[in-house]
C-alpha cells in the first residue's frame, strides 16, 4: 500500500504518512482516485470488488475489476463467503492473491496448508522452509546469481503439480503461482490474465520486505514498524506498554490455573501473547484473521470448563459482534475479552480506533465491562476475574501504548483483587465530580489540579466498572454534587456517560444530569493521540476550561454544545471529503 | 431439532413448544443436558464443538464431540473459519453435514455446487434434479419397490466418484455421502465412523419434510411453518404484513429506477423479496447465510453507483456489524438497510428478537435510522431515501407480523415523501408527551386515550427518525413539557431514549429528563408478542398506569425502577436457569 501511494501521485506528500492532516496509512478514497475503497480491516476486498464488478455489468461498462488479497486475509470467513458468491455468479473479475506467507502473525489453519501444498512438491518430500533454508545457505556461498537459478528450478518444479484445486472447486480459475517480486514475469503474466474472462485468481509469491535484509529476516517485526535504526533495523527502546503488562500477567495467572487458555486472531504480538504462546503452546490458539471463530471457539471451551481469554483489538472485536451476543452472552459463559487498542490508536486512524466498544458492549445483557486506570489495576482486574470460579462474559479494555509502568516493581505472581463492582474516589472536591474511565483517570486528575489552581475544587472518581455501574456510588454522587461530568475515551453516543444518565433517570434523580465528555459522534482521523486529544478538547487544559465555564456560568453555558460544534466545524467529515 | 427434543425427554412438554414458559424452538442448555449449546443463528456449531473438543483434550477426558451442521450453514464464513482451524489443529471430532439441499432459502454459491457435484455423477451428464424427476415419474408407475432399487443404483454410482476433495484439502477426512433418511444404514455408518480418529466429516443426504408429502414438495414453505391445514398443507390466511408491504414497495421503486438492487442473506421469503427475485432476477442477490458478505458486497456496489438495499433481519445484521461500520459508514456509502424482524419476534425467542439494533446502529457515525409508524409510512420512508441522489447509510427498521394494512388501498407506484429528519406530533396534550418509535406510536396513542379517560392529557409524537434526532422538535419538547417519556421496542440501554437524554444534556436542558420505556437490560424469552408486551409492561394499560403514577406522584415515584425490578424478579435470567 505504501508503494501504491508513492506510485499514484503521493510521493511528494509521502513524508506526511500517518501524521495528522497527512496521508493515511491505508486506502482512502478521499485521498486519491486510485484508492477505490477504504481498507483497514482484512478480508474485505473480494466482496467489495465483486460488488463493483456487478455494478459495472449492470451499467454495461467495460473496465476491469481486480481484488488484491493477502494470504493472511484468506483465513477470514468474509473472504470465503465472497469467493463462494463469486464462483456462483461467474462474474468477470480477477483476484490477485499476494502470498507472502504471513499476515499480521504467521498464517494459521488448513487454508495455509493448502497454499503451502500449492507451492511445494510432493516428490521432493521436503518442506518449503527447508528448501528455502537450503537455498539461503547456498546463496551465502555462491552469490545471488546461482540463487536466482536455483529459485527458477524451484519455480518450475512447483509448476509440475496441479495446483489451485481449492479455488477450481469454488468455480474460480486458478493461475499460478508466479514470483511476484520478478516484475517482468509478473507484468507478462498479468497481461496474459487480462485476456481471460470469468472469475480468475492469480497466485503470486512475494517476499515481505524484499530488498531490505533486516525486514526479510524478521517479517513480523516489520509488519507495522516503529521507528528503527536503518543500518541495523533495531527498534528504538520503548517503555512498558499495557500490552506487555497484560501478556506478562496472563502468563503468571496461567502458571497458577491450568484451565486458562488464550485465543487470538492473528494478533499474537499485538496483544502481547508471544511469551504465553511459547510457554504454554498447547493452551494457545491463534485462529488466523477469524475473529468470529475466536469468540465462538472460546464459547465452546467455556461451556466445557476452560477459562478462555480472548485477546482482540477493540476495532476487530466488531467482527465478532454476533458471536459475543449469541454464542457467549446469551449463555452467560465465562469468557474474558482482553480488549487491546481501546480508544484512540493514533496513526492507524479511523479504521483502527477503538472508540465504540464501550457502547456496543454496554448494550449486551449480562456483560461486565472494566477499564483499568493504570497497569497495576490491569493486573488486578485480570486476576479478580480469573480467580473467580463463576463469572459471565467480562471485557477488560485498555489503550495502545505505554502505561504508567507502576507494575514493573511488583514481584511476579503477586496480584491484588479489586473490590468487585466498586468505583474509587481518587480525589476529593466540593464543586463537582469527574467520573472517569480507564487511563482518563489520569487526565481527570490533571484537570482537577488545574481547576484547583483556578479556585475550583473538583472530585475525581475512577469508575473501574462501566457495566454494571456502581449504583450505590452513583446515588451518593447524585445526592452530593450538582455538577457531574463523565469522561471516557469512547464515543459519547451510548457510552459510559450515557449509561450514567440512564441510571439517574431510572432512579428518578430528575434534577441530575451527567455532562458527557468523550469523542463526538464522528469518525476520528489519524494523528498522534496527543494531537487528537488536543483537537477533540480532551486535554487537561481544554477540559478544565470547559468545566470551569460550565460551573461559573451554568445558565448560559451552552459550552459543551459549542465545543462540539467547534470541533465539528474544524474537521471535515469523511463524507465531505468524499464529495 | 424438534425430533431431538422429543427423543430427549421432552415429549410430554412438546405441546408447549415455542409458547411462553414452554419449550424453546431452539437448542437451550437450560432446558436439557442434551442441548449442549444455545443455537439459533447458523454456522456456529463447528467452532463451538471444536472448543468443546479442545477442552476435552485439555482435561484428558474421553468422550466424543460431534458437530451437526446443515448445508445452508456451510455458506457462512464462520463455518469455514472453524473448518480451517479444525484442519490445522487435527482435533479428534466428527462433523455431521446434514445436506437437505436447502437452508432457509435455496442454497447459494459455489459451495453448493461442490456438494451437488459430490452427489452427481459426471458419466451420467444428467443433473441430479433431472435424475430425481426421472425416478419420481417411474415411482408413480411402478410403485415404491422399484424406486428404492433405482435409488440404490443411483447411490452406488455416486460412490464411484471421489468426493469430498474440498474437505480433504482442508485436512478433514470426508466420509459419504450416505442416505440420512435410511436409519439402519445411518446407524451402521455412524458406528463405523466412531472408530476413526482425527477430524472427520460425515456427509448425509436427507429429505426435508420426509414422510409428509406437502412438506416434501414445498420445503421452503414448511421451513418455519405457520398454522396449516394438515390434510392439504395450505396455510391459514394472514393479513398484510410489513414484510409484504416492503417487498411490494421495493418492486414498484425498482421498476422506476434501474440502479436499485436487492441483496439478502438466505432470507428471500422472510424479507418479502420473492416477487423482486422473480421480476428482477439480474438485480437480486442472495449470498447465502453470509451477512458479512452481503453488506460488503453492497458497499462495493454503492461505491460504483448502484443503489443497494440490504434486506436482513435485525438479529442477523449483528453478524455484519464490522462491515456496516468499516465498509459502509466509514465511506458514508449509500446503502439502505431494510431491517425486518426488529423488536420482539415472538416464539423464536432470545436468539431471534431484534431488540438491540437501535442501540448498536445509533452509535455509528453518519447512520440514519428510521422506524415507520405503519405500512404507509414504511413505503414513504423507502421512497424518500431511494428517490434521493445522495445519501449515506440508512436503516429502516420494522417489526415482524401484520401491519395496520393501510397501504392496501394505495395504487401501485404511488408514493409520498416524508419530511426528512422531522418528527410528527400525532396527538396533543398538556400534561406530558410520549416520544414513540415505529409501531409503538399506536401503543402510545392507545396509552394517551386511556390517560385521557383518567383526566390526564398527554401528547404523542411519532419520532420517525431515531438518528439524526429532530433537534428543533426536541427543543420545543424540552421547553414545553415537564414529563417526557420515550417509548421504543428496543433495549433501553443506549437506545432511542438514551439518545434523547444525550441531546438534552448536550443542550444543557439540565432540568429535563426523558423517562426511558422499552425492554430492560436482559435477554427476553420466547412467547407471543402480546404476552411479552404484557410481561414487560409495554401494553397501553401498564404504560398508562405507570405514566399516571409518575405524573401524579413525581416526588415519590420510583415507579419506573420498581416496575423494572418487578419484571426482573418475575423472570429468571438465562444465567440463573443455567445454574
Amino acid at each position: 500500500i505504501y508503494a501504491h501511494k508513492i506510485l499514484t501521485g503521493r510521493k511528494d506528500r509521502f513524508h506526511t504518512l500517518r501524521q495528522k492532516d497527512g496521508l493515511s496509512g491505508f486506502c482512502q478514497p478521499y485521498e486519491s482516485p486510485y484508492d477505490e475503497f477504504t481498507a483497514g480491516h482484512a478480508s474485505t476486498s473480494i466482496a467489495a470488488a465483486l460488488g463493483a464488478a456487478i455494478a459495472r455489468d449492470r451499467k454495461q461498462q467495460q473496465h476491469k475489476v481486480i481484488a488484491v488479497i493477502g494470504d493472511g486475509a484468506m483465513t477470514g470467513g468474509l473472504a470465503y463467503e465472497a469467493l463462494n458468491n463469486l464462483g456462483q455468479q461467474g462474474t468477470d473479475m480477477l483476484i490477485v492473491l499476494n502470498d507472502n506467507e504471513m499476515s499480521i502473525a504467521r498464517n494459521v489453519g488448513a487454508i495455509t496448508r493448502i497454499f503451502t501444498r500449492l507451492i511445494t512438491h510432493n516428490f521432493y518430500n521436503i518442506a518449503k522452509e527447508d528448501l528455502e533454508e537450503f537455498v539461503r545457505r547456498f546463496a551465502r556461498r555462491l552469490g545471488t546469481r546461482l540463487v536466482k537459478f536455483t529459485q527458477r528450478v524451484e519455480e518450475s518444479l512447483k509448476g509440475l503439480i496441479v495446483p489451485g484445486i481449492f479455488f477450481e472447486e469454488m468455480g474460480i480459475r486458478y493461475i499460478g503461482p508466479v514470483d511476484g517480486n520478478d516484475l517482468p514475469q509478473l507484468i507478462s503474466m498479468l497481461n496474459k490474465v487480462k485476456g481471460l474472462r470469468g472469475p480468475r485468481l492469480l497466485h503470486i509469491l512475494t517476499k515481505k520486505g524484499k530488498g531490505y535484509l533486516p525486514a526479510e529476516e524478521q517479517p513480523e517485526k516489520f509488519h507495522s514498524a516503529p521507528p528503527f535504526v536503518i543500518e541495523t533495523g533495531e527498534t528504538k527502546k520503548s517503555e512498558l506498554t499495557y500490552t506487555q503488562v497484560f501478556g506478562k500477567a496472563l502468563c503468571e495467572l496461567a502458571q497458577q490455573d491450568k484451565r486458562i487458555v488464550a485465543i487470538t486472531a492473528a494478533m499474537t504480538e499485538g496483544t502481547g501473547l508471544r511469551e504465553f504462546a511459547e510457554r504454554f503452546p498447547e493452551r494457545f490458539f491463534d485462529v488466523g484473521i477469524a475473529e468470529a471463530c475466536a469468540v465462538t471457539l472460546a464459547a465452546g471451551m467455556a461451556r466445557s470448563g476452560l477459562k478462555p481469554v480472548v485477546c482482540i483489538y477493540s476495532t476487530f472485536l466488531q467482527r465478532a459482534y454476533d458471536q459475543i451476543i449469541h454464542d457467549v452472552a446469551l449463555q452467560h459463559l465465562p469468557v474474558v475479552f482482553a480488549i487491546d487498542r481501546a480508544g484512540i490508536v493514533g496513526q492507524d486512524g479511523p479504521t483502527h480506533h477503538g472508540m465504540f466498544d464501550l457502547s456496543y458492549l454496554r448494550l449486551i445483557p449480562g456483560m461486565t465491562i472494566m477499564a483499568p486506570k493504570d497497569d497495576v489495576e490491569l493486573r488486578s482486574m485480570l486476576y479478580s476475574v480469573l480467580s473467580q470460579e463463576r463469572y459471565g462474559p467480562v471485557a477488560i479494555r485498555y489503550p495502545r501504548g505505554k502505561s504508567p509502568g507502576l507494575s514493573a516493581a511488583l514481584p511476579p505472581g503477586e496480584f491484588k483483587s479489586i473490590p468487585w463492582g466498586k468505583a474509587e474516589l481518587v480525589s476529593e472536591g466540593e464543586g463537582g465530580i469527574i467520573l472517569a474511565v480507564g487511563h482518563f483517570v489520569e487526565t481527570a486528575l490533571k484537570t482537577a489540579e488545574l481547576l484547583r489552581k483556578a479556585g475550583i475544587g473538583i472530585a475525581v472518581a475512577n469508575m473501574r466498572f462501566v457495566k454494571p455501574l456502581d449504583e450505590a456510588f452513583l446515588r451518593w454522587v447524585a445526592e452530593t454534587y450538582e455538577y457531574i461530568f463523565s469522561l471516557e475515551d469512547n464515543t459519547v453516543v451510548g457510552g459510559f456517560g450515557s449509561g450514567v444518565n440512564e441510571f439517574f433517570t431510572s432512579e428518578n434523580f430528575n434534577r441530575r444530569h451527567c455532562i458527557l465528555l468523550g469523542f463526538p459522534d464522528r469518525f476520528v482521523e489519524h494523528g498522534k493521540p496527543s494531537e487528537l486529544y488536543e483537537q477533540y478538547g480532551l486535554t487537561p487544559e481544554h477540559l478544565s476550561e470547559l468545566i470551569r465555564t460550565h460551573i461559573l456560568y451554568p445558565s448560559q453555558s451552552m459550552l459543551n454544545r459549542n465545543l462540539q460544534k467547534k470541533v465539528h466545524a474544524s474537521v471535515p467529515h469523511q463524507s465531505d471529503k468524499l464529495s
